[in-house]
């Protein structure tokens, strides 16, 4: 091959190229339609459970009511971190929360009752051990860098309601609760996005589960991939009132800028997972009388009209920032709460590339210095 | 496009792809030659010491007296680590060091004094500063889970003597010096490895220096990267003679098993970084009293001769394991020594990622089951 030959060959990005079959989700991006393992997302948002739809994802199918209760314990029984773990955490309080659950899943490894065991059985128990953990690190992590002991998990309560315990310590109500549940319902899984590609990365090298995810929560930290929700929640503060939407979009579009939570590397049609998140925030911003928010939203999203034939659409964290923040979670945590999400989708997806892996390893075309002879130091 | 020729797209591994220019360096598998930035593998492993070798890495050119001498200093001063990471180091010591290293990276973020710039001298500052500080992590993990206090290191020396002081508290003979130098110079850099990639991956998401460094040891932490070093040496362990080697050999081929330390995704010809550490291995093995463990190795290779027609060749972890069997370090710690020579080309190539970003996302293809309608708990 020629160089000019190779030149026209490398896929910047990775756009567009196929790496592998997943079965865990479809996505089309022209239709704005996601599917887990054949059923819509407007489904499992609308009907299903976070535990239903991390045993969707984990086993292939919805469970029946003695599957379902069976899973349901096994997350509960894994509802605790081992003190040396919280020892860490306390430690590196200081540090951005990304980096601090990156970190703690990192360690987490050596306690695992099963470390080291890549074997997919293993990898399936260790991965719903971290749906359980991850969680307990996030809000863990929120009190004891307020000097606070952590609180307990609460064996009463499902998956999204004791999240919101953990950081309250008081049973959410039930709106709450169910609008939480509905937001990892549909960040559970989500194709090849990068934080899944690079877990499937490191799992093609056979690392292990733990070194995989810990891959996976450092990718979900860059503000291309998890940031969003923070920052539309900050845009809809710098906008402060409806009314103003209109002259923001206008001055940003002017000066070239990015107006957040617009846009998505796969969809071209509206996100499908935006009206499930929409209809949670116009509700509960009602409810907490802050319509304010839900408002301000509302208008960027009109002001926003006139680019949409270009395919600018809210994507799923446009709405997600605004739930957070009304449940009081720092503005630090949201990224975290993504990674709380999708924790099934991970250990799917690290599973599918260890049942038929490979190691991925695309090449860099090389464009630097052509050979040179070596010169020594005296000559230099 | 239909389903059928979507099947024929999957790139699997994405071997052949390309997905980015790069100028860090040129590997011709074909050839068996590698060049960072332009200058041959042979020359650096002959001539340049580490220092030099990263300093071309980072900087694009072979560094000037006063250059080297700067650069030197850096590194020197970069060499220590915040306590509380040695508390964090005392907490997880009982992981595999691959684990702690990737932890240690992780926490590391939160410490750094330039903790979440990411522009793009910031990031050699801080790479930079994680060249010394790994080794660091490395040797004290070594000390720390043996119940001692890590050794503090030693300004006088070079870098990778320094490596070896941390590790036993003395300064190693030059030979010794040279050849560990040798092995970081031949480790600093190559193309889009696994690990690399990986740290390119997080990269493309915007996400910081030491989350990309936290993916990149994650990657090199599986088996069928970083993990050869370590198989090979057991392999020689377990051959015990070179008289055993042929019939070892003859058995793992008929049990089409693989011999450790033999071929590469990329290398069709021999490994141009191998013959480097072979003279070392030989002269090494000899001056230790223990020429069996160069005896055992080249037996292994004269049975594979009939394979190598194949293209299986020896690749750079089949002598480095040896290497470091012989100066005393443990097993297990093989693979971290290959993140602290690999530092200076991951900082390189986060580098460029970062000059040219773009969110690095391939795609799956969707092969699960097709769509189908919701079926509510108590009908399943």
């Amino acid at each position: 091959m020629t160089k000019t030959d190779k030149q026209n060959q490398v896929n910047r990005g990775l756009s567009g190229v196929f790496f592998e079959r997943s079965y865990a989700s479809d996505i089309d991006g022209v239709a704005g339609e996601l599917r887990y393992r054949g059923y819509s997302i407007h489904d499992l948002a609308v009907h299903s459970t976070f535990e239903e739809t991390a045993y969707l994802l984990l086993y292939g199918e919805l469970p029946n009511a003695n599957e379902l209760s069976e899973f349901d314990e096994q997350l509960k029984i894994a509802r605790v971190l081992p003190p040396t773990l919280l020892d860490i955490i306390a430690l590196v309080r200081e540090a951005h929360p990304m980096d601090v659950l990156r970190t703690a899943i990192s360690a987490l490894s050596g306690f695992d009752e099963e470390r080291g065991d890549n074997t997919s059985d293993a990898v399936l128990r260790r991965g719903v051990r971290l749906t359980s953990q991850i969680p307990m690190v996030v809000a863990a992590h929120h009190h004891i860098r307020q000097g606070r002991d952590p609180v307990s998990a609460n064996p009463e309560l499902g998956h999204a309601e004791n999240f919101l315990y953990l950081f309250t310590g008081k049973t959410p109500s039930e709106a709450a609760a169910r609008l939480m549940d509905v937001d990892l319902v549909l960040h559970a899984e989500h194709g090849s996005n990068a934080s899944s590609f690079a877990a499937r990365v490191v799992t093609g090298t056979e690392a292990d589960l733990h070194a995989a995810m810990t891959a996976a929560v450092a990718a979900l930290s860059g503000s291309a991939h998890g940031g969003a929700a923070e920052n539309v929640m900050r845009m809809a503060q710098e906008i402060g009132k409806a009314s103003n939407a209109a002259a923001y979009v206008k001055a940003k579009r002017e000066q070239r800028e990015a107006v957040m939570g617009f846009g998505h590397r796969v969809y071209r049609a509206e996100d499908p997972r935006a009206r499930h998140l929409r209809d949670g925030v116009e509700t509960l911003s009602r409810e907490m009388g802050q319509p304010q928010w839900f408002e301000i939203l509302q208008a960027v999203v009109a002001a926003m009209k006139p680019y949409s034939r270009h395919g600018i659409n809210v994507n799923v964290d446009f709405y997600a920032g605004v739930i957070y923040f009304l449940q009081g979670i720092p503005q630090d945590m949201f990224v975290p709460i993504f990674a709380v999400g999708r924790v099934p989708g991970w250990t799917a997806q690290i599973r599918e590339q260890l049942d038929n892996n490979i190691l991925i390893r695309p090449l860099t075309l090389y464009d630097g210095p052509a050979p040179r002879p070596y010169r020594f130091l005296k000559e230099r």
